[in-house]
């Protein structure tokens, strides 16, 4: 009798959404899954985003690395990953792996791969991997089913998904794998997505779009412009065929679209005549049916999106005549970018249509029926919800705890490791290490440099600097009203009288001390808070 | 014939949520209805609020302010305004004068006011104004019928309301004087509300609330914390009562909670019964019914839920047998500081009920099917979507036009002046001043300062001293990570090099630009960005 077969340990993506990272460990075998970034959650002043800490990963022991789709939550920190192990293999789908290989260059890091299929078998030391294919917002994307060697143990994990019965792009989620997979093993467990649990009914499908994205570009609009996730190169493949079939022009504008495109094309998963495709200048000044896509539905500052719809972008000028579609959501903390967004576009004349106008967006996670779906296809001993903030995975496991009796579910947080015993499971705690911030040329910035910006940020600074023999003091402000600049003088009158007093022959760590401490305190009378101060002396 | 009968000028609340101030003029007067503050629209570091511009205010002309109800974004601003303009006569109900004093006397500013009733008739020199009852989330919120003396042209302003047919605290919105005051006139126009507008039913009613909130205080769990708007004092006597009525001590947590609640014990707007209030420290390590008030439902960061949820709390600590109901909405923009919250409720192992488990909060803005009943009531000849984003402006816009063929709709934003002539409208541009930014002791501070402060929060700062017959440099760094402290014996060796080879004898400003280019420049090869700098030449 084993007391452990195999155990599952969440480093990130389990609390929050994003830096998903998960350790599959053996006695001698570490396996990652996924690794991602996670865009900061509070103001972090140009951190670009945070990545999961590694002190749990084992270099002696990890021998591999599976992906299970190509989001940046996914893959985002890969590059940190290889620069830190560089020997550990890769493992992805073909769509997947060429996203990775684009990332990578750009970071210049090179790695070795293996690719694989929805229907392969990934056999490791002490556990053999299936993936299993998925429906969710990007293509090929996959759930694990990982098994010990002697099928007692069987766990499906999938971080992100749906269920999609009426895609024109893709086959149905693969119930019948995860069944007969599970089936032969003992124990099993499922570890699922929490993303869209507030949600009590079914995720709406793709297929389910056509008919509202349709009517939209046979609408009398010459232009159309619209934005999407990027990353759903499906559904854009079916909106640009849509727009020709309405004898639309397509033009392709922003980064991101550019490049998931590219991927998409050269892997099979997007199909647009490419006769109809037209570079920005190529339609400069044009009337005529046109489509034009726009990256940046999340409001970020540098998109597309953006770029049009402040009037800023050297092409299209929005106007009245046109009309701006959003096949898309907010995503909770973009609100105020995106209504700022719409307010513009409504002060040039456009015409918005969102989600909430026409059925034109679906989520890529399960609601409360996908997951009946999947229970009713198999039903595991054990429950994890994962992927989901803390709140999100306490609704899900109420919901498996009231829906499902006979199931065990557990609420687990990163750093928590579920050990799979002969019967039964463990849940042991870890150290929890806080993810790592990102920034400038992917280079890490330390929580007490960001909290030095953040004193700056909200309190301005002050430098000083003091000449002993000539007896003479210079001050700089920076971020301070200019109000404070005008009592410059007061304060250089203060600080010296304070230095003939006290301070002359006082050793430099103390001088310095004092001078700061004067300042601060001079500001705060009048602002009602203290600069950060420097300040150098001779 | 006239051209003019008086103008409405919005200076603020149109185009945005917040900063409410609009302008009433006859060629001899000025009448200045509300002067509120707006939260800062993105990240301003500190920025405390954003107040509008006074430039269109003439001290010569302008005579009184009319508030039309208790709000921030309608008083938050009263106190700049009235040092600015000490001789305007303040008009104001009994509660909202309440609230209005006790901010006044915080910052030490006095004035003079009269006290209106909603049945009052308010005449100034070129206009009468008939303030009107309405329903709104605040006691005593008015709308302002503004006619000339000749009665040929009445307007209705109503910046803040809803239709509220059942809420046990208050009459219904007083639909027979609108209708009596406007049929008086031979041309009428309405200026309204635009923040519910995405809403196309009705507006829930405060009394439609009572079933689920009753239902929620008869509970088993001994501890019900909640959180609502603290200005909503109907609501928070209505649910108190009902807590009393299950045997709950009260206790009421948070500055705001109470700042209100003693508003409206003392205008007659509560009428809990104080025998059943307790002090936290009364109740401290008690067990027993109880139901705790905490201010900050938006999980503002120094609130009484903000401080509860972490576990900051000196009384209170949440734990797996406590409840925390939300009765309020996050507004939008609020939503990670509102996740963060439930998330650590969660973690603490609370059990959370927001508005989306019960009918548990009411908006206090107008639905479409509110609007559809104000126009039954009485139909004007023009119509302005006020109190909006530009977005939500023009959803009104397009609403009204749709639905009320023969009624004039106009889009404006602030700053276009309303001139009400014989039988037309026109609108008048005046030059758009950007709102001004108060932050630390109520002071105002420049965009340009704000704008310092963003690049010492993204690029972090440099201080670098130099003396010229030492030649010594002395190199400070805020703000950048570790690494770039590392760096700073390579900068100083490329520095002082530079400063032999081609500055040595250069001026002053000169070789501070140099030194400032070289030093940002060195950083930007290694992290990718350029920090401030600053030099002092000895």
């Amino acid at each position: 009798m084993k007391n452990k077969y195999f155990s599952v340990l969440p480093i990130g993506g389990v609390e929050e959404i994003g830096s998903n990272m998960t350790l599959i460990k053996t006695d001698n075998e570490q396996i990652v899954v996924d690794c991602g970034m996670l865009f900061p959650y509070e103001e972090c002043f140009d951190i670009n985003y945070l990545i999961p800490d590694f002190a749990q990963l084992d270099a002696s022991k990890l021998t591999s690395i599976i992906i299970t789709h190509g989001h940046e939550d996914h893959i985002g920190a890969l590059s940190h990953f290889l620069k830190a192990f560089p020997d550990a293999m890769v493992y992805a789908t073909k769509f997947t792996l060429h996203l990775i290989q684009k990332k990578l260059e750009e970071h210049k890091v090179t790695f070795q791969y293996k690719l694989y299929e929805p229907d392969s078998e990934l056999n490791f030391k002490g556990v053999d991997v299936f993936p299993v294919h998925v429906n969710h917002s990007i293509p090929e994307t996959c759930g694990l089913i990982i098994r010990s060697k002697d099928k007692h143990w069987g766990s499906l994990y999938i971080s992100d998904f749906k269920v999609d019965l009426e895609s024109k792009h893709e086959a149905p989620i693969d119930f019948k794998r995860i069944k007969t997979l599970l089936s032969e093993c003992k124990q099993t467990a499922y570890f699922l997505d929490s993303t869209n649990i507030l949600n009590d009914g079914k995720t709406v499908s793709e297929g389910e779009l056509r008919t509202d994205l349709k009517s939209l570009m046979e609408r009398d609009e010459d232009r159309i412009f619209i934005t999407l996730f990027a990353s759903n190169v499906h559904r854009m493949t079916a909106i640009a065929k849509m727009g020709i079939a309405s004898g639309r022009k397509i033009v392709i504008m922003g980064r991101s679209l550019k490049a998931y495109m590219e991927s998409a094309f050269e892997t099979g998963h997007s199909d647009i005549p490419t006769d109809h495709l037209f570079q920005p200048d190529q339609v400069k000044g044009q009337t005529g049916k046109m489509l034009v896509f726009l990256s940046g539905c999340q409001g970020d500052f540098l998109s597309a999106l953006r770029r049009f719809s402040f009037g800023e972008d050297s092409t299209f000028k929005p106007g009245p005549a046109d009309l701006v579609v959003f096949s898309s959501k907010v995503i909770p903390g973009n609100e105020k970018k995106i209504y700022r967004i719409y307010n513009k576009l409504t002060e040039f004349g456009a015409t918005i249509i969102t989600a909430s106008d026409h059925l034109i967006h679906a989520s890529g996670h399960p609601g409360k029926e996908d997951l009946h779906m999947l229970m009713k296809n198999f039903t595991p001993n054990f429950y994890f919800p994962i992927h989901g903030e803390s709140y999100f995975l306490k609704k899900h496991y109420d919901f498996i705890k009231e829906s499902y009796p006979n199931v065990k579910p557990y609420l687990i947080y990163n750093y928590e490791e579920v050990v799979l015993g002969e019967d039964s499971v463990k849940i042991e705690e870890h150290e929890a290490k806080e993810p790592r911030l990102i920034h400038g040329k992917a280079l890490e910035i330390e929580k007490t440099q960001v909290s030095q910006r953040r004193k700056m940020a909200t309190q301005g600074a002050v430098f000083i600097s003091y000449h002993k023999t000539m007896n003479h003091i210079e001050i700089t402000t920076l971020g301070l009203p200019l109000m404070a600049q005008d009592l410059i003088e007061n304060l250089k009158k203060k600080l010296l009288e304070q230095i003939r007093k006290d301070l002359v022959s006082r050793e430099e760590t103390y001088f310095k001390d004092q001078v700061k401490i004067a300042t601060r305190q001079f500001y705060n009378n009048f602002l009602g808070y203290k600069p950060m101060t420097e300040v150098h002396l001779y």
